[in-house]
């Protein structure tokens, strides 16, 4: 049997979101959902979850279309994870006006034996200690990447320290990063992280782009220039699928790969904030995904 | 007689410049002279300017020695321009703590004819109606490049407009754009940019790089990773000043051109920002200036 590739862990939600540019009201998303709607167009991918009854379970049938194993999103008693916001004018800044944990709260999944040996993991956005209990349940994943959030980092830092020692790529807005280390120059930053474990830190910056902090090398790459954003809701975990969902489609992770799926996060994010919800994600043909990519290569090539 | 290829217009200035890194005092320093002390890495130029009696000209010899002009930095009866201001910890801010405008006051340059048909035009961040009167006074300059600030933007729009309608790039800074077109994405700021005359203009984002926007094509290039920021005084000046300095050396302005501009251009903010004043400007090699290309190249490919 082929090992999977590609396991996601993460929140599945429920979203209403207000920007300058309309409104949706409880729509799919949770960092699972962006992340496993942007790495499917790549690779596939097995996102693990938990939502209530409430759930549309059939809003994510366009995901299984594409390829999506949605067998492990468990349905039980109880409320989805609901979290409500509204964009300042300019996307610049948000406003958080409910988060509704419901079933969310007691997530602590259990690994089928099956998706255990799985080559590539990504460690969504939740409390370090149950990224760790994934990471305990996996049998020798070959690229393990974690996200985190300022919330944890001040509220459970040695649990996230003790993850980070396990973890190989660690991804993280600049200002988190800063947040973390205390160091608010990424470079130095980046070195201090490499210290306490991964190998490698995706540093995100919004509309200014990511820089891939290797141990002896970088690799840094600008946003696309976009005319319609929509809603900036999911963009960073929709990078982490764009990123490893080419990864995870590789035999090895060389430079060169690491570069690539440097430019599918930014493709997938790209995507992701020009339209609510997975709506874009889940429709973008693979040619509108290639022309991105050349977008960004005639962007930012000189001789 | 060979045609000049490139003039620089403003200011001449000495700095009092505190920092988390040190600080010195009344260095060299203005938008004339970071231009000119990048620019000369690569081109020949004339920096025009006025100074008082109390101005150290024997601390430009640098230049001078590395083929800089300065005939033309005028000095007269009074007092220096001087500066004097204090970084936040992270250099995320600054606050400006004098400014003694002296003869810099009455600044408004008549161009010796001589250079009046010099290619390549750096207008320096000064009032809108002083650039538009050192432009009347040019010969069909093959490239005219301005710079401007927020208290132009707010205090003298109509004279700034009338400018930006007879020069060929705008360069300016994120949030200068932002306030002089009211909106907020880059992209569509650009556009309205260029219905009012340039046909492009150079967006500088600081440690995020920087964005060209041409009519129809743009180029974007981060930050180098820098661990050793001094002082950011001059950075966007020494940028302007690699920019123009590639390009007065080109007998065209091609696409390729340009983008090999904005690495120069981003190479020489590198440097400006390792030291205080000139120091690494007027001593960098050639060969760390193409180390520093390679660095860029190696940063930003991709396959």
């Amino acid at each position: 049997m082929d090992r999977n590739s590609l396991l996601a862990v993460g929140s599945v939600a429920l979203d209403s979101v207000k920007t300058a540019r309309g409104r949706v009201e409880r729509a799919v998303g949770g960092s699972a959902v962006f992340f496993s709607a942007a790495a499917c167009n790549i690779s596939s991918v097995v996102p693990i979850g938990v939502v209530g009854e409430d759930y549309p379970m059939d809003r994510l049938d366009g995901l299984k279309e594409r390829g999506v194993d949605l067998t492990e999103i468990i349905q039980i008693s109880g409320q989805s994870f609901f979290w409500s916001g509204e964009y300042s004018e300019n996307f610049s800044s948000r406003e958080t006006l409910v988060t509704e944990l419901g079933v969310f709260e007691h997530f602590d999944p259990v690994i089928p034996a099956h998706l255990a040996d799985s080559r590539c993991v990504f460690l969504g956005n939740i409390h370090p200690a149950i990224q760790s209990n994934v990471l305990k349940q996996m049998n020798m994943p070959q690229l393990v990447v974690c996200d985190t959030m300022n919330y944890w980092i001040s509220q459970c830092k040695e649990e996230l320290l003790d993850l980070l020692n396990r973890v190989d790529i660690l991804m993280i807005n600049d200002s988190e990063i800063r947040e973390l280390t205390g160091e608010s120059n990424l470079l130095i930053a980046s070195r201090m992280v490499h210290s306490w474990g991964p190998e490698a830190v995706v540093v995100k910056k919004g509309e200014h782009g990511a820089v891939f902090f290797g141990t002896d090398w970088s690799f840094a790459i600008p946003g696309l220039l976009l005319d319609g954003v929509v809603d900036p809701t999911g963009a960073g975990d929709s990078f982490a699928g764009g990123f490893l969902g080419y990864l995870s489609s590789k035999e090895v992770f060389t430079r060169d790969h690491y570069r690539k799926a440097m430019v599918y996060g930014t493709v997938m994010g790209s995507f992701a904030v020009e339209s609510f919800s997975i709506d874009k994600l889940e429709t973008v043909s693979k040619e509108s995904i290639l022309k991105r990519v050349a977008e960004l290569k005639d962007l930012t090539s000189f001789d």
